[in-house]
């Protein structure tokens, strides 16, 4: 198994612009093939914005699985034979919405994730995903796909481990928040800690740019399976390219000592 | 509910010598209460030592419940007025031994937790514990127990914050690894999360010292409810006395933004 490269491109969308939007994911991915990387990871809600009034304008800026966006990912992954990973706001039946993320590959298929753990007011707009994290046997290796906010629930990482994730991506936006001076952001010590327990690459993909009073913590990160980062982990909340090569090999070996193994070493009838 | 005042002592025992180290505990524990501490918590296995030959050794090594070291820690609780937290070896029936850890009350009361989750060669000398984390009602608020490994899974430190601990005590003995220049000890980053994600203070007592070919990080760290460190934090492989005031009330409040609570958020059905 061979190493595997993965980009996190940081973006700022701009809400109520999805033709902006759209755009400036055809720029990121198409950036990403010139360093022949493998898989590319875009941010939460990357097609739409995040600060949503009320669910009426979500629904507006939401699209369905053959929507505009999704039908352009679909073309430049099978164009430029690359894996891509990204938040939309994805259009429901009845009126309603999810955050969902897409997981898109070369061959046209299409796996999409509906974020089970919902952020504040994202509670009152969107409806929460009820499926496990998909792991997706990809030409590259098993890839999972959560968002933001799940990534705070370790029982939902550990389904991703335990299904055999080598790889987990996770686009987010992580709000900024007061933190000690001198401290990494707490958002990337929990990746990092659910790499380590998994012994599971990560890879998350922040957004940057204010919008309507928010701003984030720019800070994305891609860990490796000892939890710590290849790129990335500082709040940098400007645009950024993070490139790292992954060796997968070691994701599959999970064993820490001549007599532990992060997963063999549970104990479920305890919990 | 005021402040509480903790203590991390990190002390280096000698295998072997369990007077010098039952001495050594009890140094620390005076030495704590001329700052009017509350709760101290010592190493992992500080009594005994750690890197045992096999079980004849470890046999040797023990002490049941009412041995010198358990005694002296009920009357230094008694006569000081303080928490005791600290690793020892303990003798089960027929031989056997745990790797265990005593929570020390001033009114007499003892509470022992048996560490469940088995680090390495301890798989060949330890029986584990079956029993969850116990979290004990003290005068001065809820203080969890588990022991160096068990922190690696996040399952386990959930069920003593749901069990509604306040502060979680935990004796380690975390033997040193490389790790990427400039990086905090990856034990410390998961004791940082497992604190983030529950909103728990956590006090993590680590030993120093060379012990027959086998060095400790010397991690000792104490943490605040949002996982950021109060004390402690990095690699000291010596002498350390760490102290911190916790506002435990913020452990109390699992509220993480209008909408959530890091344990209302759970989706156990999904898990």
């Amino acid at each position: 198994m061979t190493e595997l490269r993965v980009v996190c491109h940081q973006l700022a969308p701009r809400i109520g612009e999805p033709d902006y939007n759209r755009a400036l994911t055809e720029r990121a991915i198409r950036g990403a093939t010139s360093l022949n990387t493998q898989v590319i990871v875009l941010p939460e809600l990357i097609q739409s914005g995040y600060v949503f009034t009320d669910l009426e304008e979500a629904h507006t800026a939401s699209e369905a699985l053959d929507g505009p966006t999704l039908s352009l990912w679909k073309s430049l992954a099978a164009e430029l034979n690359i894996i891509i990973v990204a938040g939309f706001c994805e259009r429901l039946s009845a009126g309603r919405v999810a955050n969902s993320a897409a997981l898109v590959e070369p061959t046209g298929r299409l796996t999409v994730y509906r974020k089970a753990h919902l952020w504040n007011r994202e509670k009152l707009i969107f409806t929460p995903g009820d499926s496990p994290p998909p792991v997706v046997n990809t030409a590259v290796g098993r890839i999972a796909l959560m968002i933001c906010y799940d990534l705070e629930l370790p029982e939902w990482v550990r389904l991703a481990a335990i299904a055999g994730a080598d790889l987990l991506c996770a686009p987010v936006n992580w709000p900024n928040a007061p933190r000690p001076a001198d401290e990494r952001p707490a958002e990337i010590v929990r990746v990092q800690a659910n790499a380590a327990v998994n012994r599971m690459f990560i890879a998350a993909c922040d957004r940057y740019g204010e919008e309507r009073g928010v701003d984030w913590v720019g800070g994305s990160v891609i860990v490796d399976a000892d939890g710590y980062p290849l790129a990335g982990a500082t709040s940098h909340p400007e645009e950024q390219q993070l490139v790292a090569d992954l060796p997968l090999a070691q994701a599959r070996d999970k064993s820490i000592s001549d007599h532990n193994h992060v997963h063999q070493d549970r104990r479920p009838g305890l919990y």
